[in-house]
């Protein structure tokens, strides 16, 4: 419990508009896009560091945990108040503060919704690369939190090589400004080691995002094929040809279908899986790649390679793929998205292996990856009404997850660790390298009230770290 | 002093032929590519991460100060044993362990010369980008030390964004495995906060690096210009024109001068300043990109704009640029080359900042930059031997690059802090990120023994790292 006269303090500092404490209201802060529900005492709406400062520093007098949150719409459970305490909301913090296009930057506010950066730039040329399928709601302060990915990662990169620097406000209140605006930051890199720290260490208050020039020109190819294996191989055979697409998607025959049904993208509704791959540049260039890669395709077996002609048809292609998790929806009550990462060369037999997870855990698991850097999403379908079936689904994201770091790969591609993959933070790293991640978590917030018990499984035997039941699958624990 | 029976174990662990303690030997280990000189009391080459586990114990034990040692070409005094104590050489450790193409990744020892990793791979088409001036020598552990870059960071990044893993000895012995393969490592970044970290975290022993494919098409040009203003102009409006080539270089008329009598380049001898411009790509785009190059060249009053016809013309226009430093010790017998960068729009008023410097201190300063990102490298020109003249040189290098703080840039592109920028770090960060800095020091290496005296300045008032008194410019202590 919040003490009254803390309480009182944190009310004054954002203002009689700046907090919600109603039972009703508080509801909806208890999500994210995972499946952790937790409810906070007290959700703040500071307008600026300052005021970010004031409340960390009376949270951390008090002994209140804290988190920030964006939109809410991250997949691990980053922003689920699994202790209580503050939800310090960023919604105020949406400006964009600064455009520099001689430069290729932006300063911006956490609250931005990744989507408006683009949306502020592109009449001039420009864009903000990271593009996770949430962009329309996700912010960039949440992008940063979770080092957010998206198909284009493939040519530009994860957030992190898109921000040049941050201001942090630290666990005791201090403003931080880290990075020196360049590629290389002098010293150790901060912005570099605050990205994808999901909140654990400080909460960001101000951006400076990299602009990328927009390309002259841009393809969008869909190739169709009947088995999975050879919609695996093609991305393969695509590396090995030397080209290298800008985004190249995979979508399995169940999820295409489900996301035809939606969406009415043109997606052929009888085959096993299909491959979405963009080309960008020059004119000339991806007219020469767009040949290749449909060679590529053909190769593999491909039925066959559609192009869309048009930017109306290449956006109902990219709404597809974009709003396949609400096509989901439609047909399940109930799914549970994952992200793990897989060497390329091992995409195919881990479609295999996640058709006989599918089997043994008896529940329908449907694919969509980021194939080009063999970043997967299954889709595991499954009924929370139905007794135990949650836990089968949980459990079969562990099996899958496990196969990743068997085959060399790692438990997340963009989604974060959060409270989900906890438990398999020990199987990706020795203790060796978690000893020194706990170090820093310390050395930034020894009282341990920045957004605790995620992205660090407490230490064997130790129970200052804590989840919740069903995070710990009977099998794996 | 190392005790003896410490020295007999070290001497031990690295077998009769794998150190170095007389004089005239660790004479050589005195310098690196700077200004600064200091001599180690041994000089040790391992064999394995088990060797150096071994040698960071023992040292640990004893409090003996330690450096690791790539090439020793570094240029801000990073592999200056400046506290005495060990210089531990990879020269043994430089091995090509493994190569994955399929996933484009290869994991290498830290000894292995940069060059020597694309030379094992171009046969099969691909190469490894990060490539600085120095890369026939310097060894990728060196580049991971200092986070280094290159004509192609343009296009390319800087080394973080090539490595994608990293084995480290910890200070007290402890090997680490951090990463996980892919781009974004899950948890805390840690691949990324020691790549930069200037030997002062840890010492690297194993490196997972990136391999990207060759482009189908290079075209290298050199636009040639009367003014220097016109030949910065250039930059920005190349940037403004939408294209990025994959290096843009910049050198000005004094220092093409020198490069063409000692390379007989084919640079102009009456020019005030060239681009040497390359773009690389499919055929296609980079016919296209040359010709919007050479408009906006022209645009910008440039005299002329060559073309390489050859490969052996173009490897000579990049001879003459990256044997610049050669060139410049067969004019001048003492030069000192700096590292700063700006904001591109600021590149014309940072040259003729420079011009009032040079007038100001009384000394010959010519310039090379990788222009594309604004990263400078001021050569400046004294004579060791005439009193006042090295310390007029310092006092000018570090003009410069308050310069570069002032207009919104940084105190290093790709050589680091080292000892010769400590005095800056001031300057370049508040105390808040500097007191961050000086927390993650302390949390990897307590007892202060690696590397110590760079990278991060004493506290204000605080004798725990001194500097030689060379390093404090009398005016900006």
């Amino acid at each position: 419990m919040i003490p009254s006269a803390a309480r009182q303090r944190l009310v004054d500092t954002v203002g009689p508009k700046g907090f919600l404490d109603k039972p009703e209201d508080l509801r909806l802060y208890e999500y994210d896009g995972g499946v952790d529900k937790a409810r906070p005492e007290l959700v703040l709406f500071p307008k600026s560091a300052q005021e970010v400062s004031s409340i960390v520093q009376i949270a951390a007098a008090n002994k209140i945990p804290l988190l920030g949150r964006g939109a809410g719409t991250g997949l691990s459970g980053g922003a689920v108040a699994t202790s209580g305490g503050l939800v310090v909301s960023f919604a105020r913090m949406k400006r964009i503060l600064e455009v520099d296009y001689d430069n290729e930057r932006a300063v911006v506010e956490p609250g931005v919704v990744n989507l408006d950066i683009t949306a502020a730039v592109q009449g001039d040329g420009y864009f903000f690369a990271p593009d996770p399928s949430s962009q329309r709601a996700c912010t960039i302060g949440g992008n940063v939190a979770e080092n957010a990915g998206g198909p284009h990662t493939l040519a530009y990169g994860v957030t992190v090589n898109h921000v040049l620097g941050l201001e942090l406000v630290m666990p005791d209140g201090r403003i931080i400004q880290t990075g020196a605006g360049g590629f290389d930051s002098p010293g150790y890199d901060l912005p570099g080691l605050f990205t994808g720290s999901e909140g654990t260490l400080g909460l960001v208050t101000k951006v400076t995002v990299r602009l990328m020039r927009k390309p002259e020109a841009v393809k969008t190819l869909l190739a169709i094929y009947d088995t999975e294996d050879d919609c695996g191989l093609t991305v393969s055979e695509i590396t090995a040809r030397g080209i290298t697409p800008a985004a190249l998607e995979m979508l399995d025959g169940t999820l295409m279908r489900m996301v035809e049904e939606a969406t009415h993208a043109g997606y052929p509704l009888d085959a096993a899986g299909v491959l979405l791959i963009e080309l960008e540049g020059l004119t000339e260039a991806v007219e020469e790649q767009a040949e290749k890669i449909k060679a590529a395709c053909r190769a593999c077996r491909a039925r066959d390679v559609r192009e869309a002609k048009t930017a109306a048809e290449r956006d109902l292609l990219w709404k597809g793929r974009k709003n396949a998790f609400g096509a989901v929806g439609r047909v399940s009550p109930f799914y549970y998205v994952h992200d793990g990462v897989v060497p390329r060369t091992q995409i195919a037999p881990t479609l295999r292996e996640i058709g006989s997870i599918s089997k043994r855990r008896g529940l329908t698991i449907s694919n969509i990856f980021h194939a080009g850097d063999g970043n997967l999403h299954p889709l595991i379908l499954f009924d929370a009404r139905k007794p135990g079936d949650m836990q089968a689904a949980q459990n079969a994201g562990f099996d899958i997850l496990e196969h990743c770091i068997k085959v060399g790969g790692s438990i997340t591609g963009e989604h974060g660790i959060g409270v989900e993959k906890l438990a398999l933070m020990d199987k990706q790293f020795r203790q060796e390298a978690l000893e020194m991640m706990r170090k820093i978590k310390h050395m930034c917030d020894a009282s341990g009230l920045m957004n605790p018990g995620k992205l660090l499984p407490a230490r064997k035997g130790c129970a200052e770290i804590t989840q919740p039941p069903v995070h710990k699958p009977e099998d794996l624990i």
